[in-house]
């Protein structure tokens, strides 16, 4: 039953996977590991899933550009839940074994730069090779075909291995965020701690373009959470961007912002409205900008048109 | 009846009661003259008067400022109509009198700088003497206390003198801008070229306060036809503005405005919609600031609160 | 001799005069009083005097529009020195007079509004009149053409007349500022809390011209202390605006922005550098925006240029 | 010798070396393939090679986030000349292949999405496989491991292959940069159509500081011609920019800018002025910001400092 159906970033054994249980629904869904992000998606736009669920940014390595381009192109997606999940390392032995007989090591090449440190510390010796992605690195260790794999603790059941070190990882805060996607549909109340996505493209050769799209958050007072620019595929210089703002489309001061982003901007894509990770609430930090105070100067200019502005 | 008498700054004679006769209802009001703006405007806060007409700003002089003054301070009073008048003087003076018999002359203070020029060159010996109005003066010459009174051609009547010179007039399209005052009341339809009136108060030592304020309208392309700064009274440094904007408070783009100067503002008085003398109506020079710009985003807004922002 | 000539806003006896010795140098200065602003300015255009001494604003009534307007136009003057003083008045009448007979009241028109609630709670019933100047007011009471004028207490001796009340003031910090003006010279050395004054066009009818101006401050972090906007004499909505701002034209961060105003404005007059009566010394509240950071991102743009910008 | 190597990203073969074939003077320096763009870029910084080439943007898949990465970290290093490569594929097969023959095909991932269309076109049933590069591709293909090889024309030779069909690229004008990079140095004369690099780090946590950024090139009219944001490693939500605007270091106009933005944010690297590929010259949009105009103002600001402003 494609309601009931999740799919993913695969395969089993990968952080996607360990993101996505963090998820209460997930429990009552069946996931479904697919082999590409444009795949996962595909899954949701064509009814077989009733969402998709993949990374979109890590504090290491940036944005995720398949999930960015995806989102930004083709039939409209929304998203409607984001997870973040610490991203720290084990490396994965088959069992008996120890650090000296580890000649061969193995992960997807995002992981590289985030345990190059430990490598050069514990290990200056092993060659490093790239895997598919890291639960497919612990595969080639299962198999004999590498020694060790750095991946998640928890793929280390999975493929009959163990961890040898655990909690790797050069960055300190390395962190991957996650969204569940889904087709689009009414946005949900806020909670009071909201985060909105949009994608919005900037006019051809307006140099002051994207000051101006700034500006409409910055007169709100709504802060930017994330700014990625994306090439359009029209030709060096021709830019989209990929934005978190803090807030939710029912507050004014949110409504405001998107109203005038569509207003001076040649195309922008509302990608939902949704509960923040970390579950803290705004804090405008501009006199002016909180949604009392943009509940206030409605009021007032009511008053206005009654003639009772000074009430 | 309070209900059919208009104040104005008197006496009769002057260029305000001029200019009040243009306006179609004067001739069904009963019209009296009153010595000072503040006395033509209090009588309107105390319902003793219907509307009050006085001059607001003079493309020489700059603004009136007793006019200002009063409607930032006190009761609030709101603009309903307003009445450009050009500018130009006459020379009247005792029928029979020719040019080389005049030897003084007077006029009010404000019309002096107005008529220098014209005196150099065709009176340069004359004496000039400041009068309390220029139908004061015309009534000076009356009296023979002086010989030549510069004043509008239509006081010569009601003094018993004649124009000697007319279209007197240093500067090329001097004009005095009035306004119909009256208690505050429910805004009136829009006409399509209309023009909105506020102040606004700074917050005491904010450096970027007056930037902030014009980004209110800037980033909704709202022009400014008037920006007129006005101590408040508390010590050097410290002022309000008094503003005249393009559009009408029933317009989204004017309202978003005025909701935003509201909520960054300590303090903000509304002083009306009303239509624009000039009939112009208003030409947005930025992409994404027309009223349909405006309409278009609303409607957008509402579908993707709905899932349906693409459709 | 010219040179030793200060010319002021007469007559004897005002709050000018008052305020002229308070600078050290006018000890030694052949002072000159004179009928009016510009009088006193084309003084020493003409090379007849080597400074005038003008009032510029007041807290209560705004802008002395005579010298800005004189500033504004007409052959370069720079102002080379400021003075702040509180005003208040004394009510000065002949020796023997008591409160119970003053019957006629007299003063300048612009101190009237400073004087206006003393009048009612202490004199209800005196008829005021109007004065050519305060000091004339007190010539009037000399004379017996009234009972009471309203000036500076040190008027009284002048004109043979006894205070019978001080410290007369409706707004608390009343506050005239004077400046002294003179022949364009080179600017003199900064002290570390200076002033810069300048009057600055807008092109005709550029809705943002204004906000483009005051971004020039803004973005070089330089705060205005005093704005005023003037008409142009062509036509209603043509402004230019009389501008202080805190710094010395030999600091970067002023430079800077008078350069910048010069680039984007058609028209800009520099009116000085001079310091601060107040001695306070400015305090940048961005970060990096004070002459420190100034200097020292001039020195790396050096080293930039020579490719050490990271040494 | 190291004064004449220059490394490159490689192997033979590849879009890089074809772009590095374009510079005049690779025609007199050794040529040295590296197997990353960090040996590369290490190899300059140890002083082995004078200059390295590498990709920096791709108008489809965006930055190229090794080098955006590597040039703001590490020891410094700057840019001193680009070159813009169309990119389109050639279908390499052995001598004598069949367009029915192609049963697999093998490109560099990042050439995929670029030949996605032309496959489903015409080889539907074919099935891609990643290889380490086009050049190692075209290897695959020479070995018989694969049918068929996307990659530029010029390989062809290389590994003894045929071209069976040519310009393939789905997206119009895909044109990838490359820039060769050095140790730092004095920065070279401006030609008249420069472009300026630097890299520029936001405050943690302050929302405007972008759109503060972005304001030190506006008030200059400074165009941006490329802005990528990447994360600086330090949690989700901090982001460095990489950033190219028009013009040179030596032109007041950038100079500013730079000075500007190395006040306001907490670090930035300067990255170099080189001549625009495109050899187009800078049109300021924005009247009041041509590099005559800054020459002007500043000739003005030396008038003023002698009294002489208005001369």
């Amino acid at each position: 039953m494609s309601a009931t159906r999740y799919t993913y970033l695969g395969p089993a054994g990968t952080f996607t996977e360990a993101a996505l249980h963090t998820l209460p629904e997930a429990a009552t869904r069946e996931l479904v590991p697919l082999p590409s992000v444009p795949a996962a998606l595909d899954a949701v736009r064509a009814g077989e899933a009733a969402g998709a669920f993949v990374a979109i940014e890590n504090s290491v390595e940036g944005a995720v550009t398949a999930t960015a381009d995806e989102l930004a192109n083709g039939a409209p997606l929304m998203i409607y839940r984001e997870v973040l999940l610490p991203i720290s390392f084990a490396l994965l032995v088959r069992p008996g074994t120890e650090l000296t007989d580890v000649k061969r090591v193995t992960s997807h090449p995002v992981a590289q730069p985030q345990v190059r440190g430990w490598l050069r510390d514990n290990l200056p010796d092993a060659v490093w090779e790239a895997a598919a992605s890291n639960a497919d690195g612990a595969r080639l260790v299962q198999e004999g075909q590498a020694d060790g794999a750095f991946a998640g603790e928890f793929a280390a059941a999975l493929y009959g291995l163990e961890p040898l070190a655990t909690d790797i990882h050069d960055a300190a805060e390395a962190t991957t965020r996650f969204v569940l996607v889904g087709r689009p549909g009414r946005v949900s109340s806020p909670t009071g701690a909201d985060k909105t996505s949009m994608v919005v493209w900037l006019g051809d050769n307006h140099p002051g373009a994207l000051l101006e799209l700034l500006q409409e958050f910055a007169v709100r007072g709504v802060n930017l959470m994330r700014i990625e620019s994306r090439p359009t595929g029209h030709g060096l210089g021709n830019y989209c961007f990929s934005i978190d703002c803090e807030g939710h489309l029912t507050e004014r001061r949110v409504s405001e912002t998107l109203m005038g982003l569509r207003r001076i901007c040649p195309q922008i894509r509302f990608l939902g409205s949704y509960p923040r990770a970390d579950r803290r609430e705004p804090t405008p930090r501009q006199p002016g900008t909180s949604n009392q105070d943009f509940d206030r100067a409605a009021d007032w200019l009511a008053r206005c048109l009654d003639g009772r502005g000074e009430a």
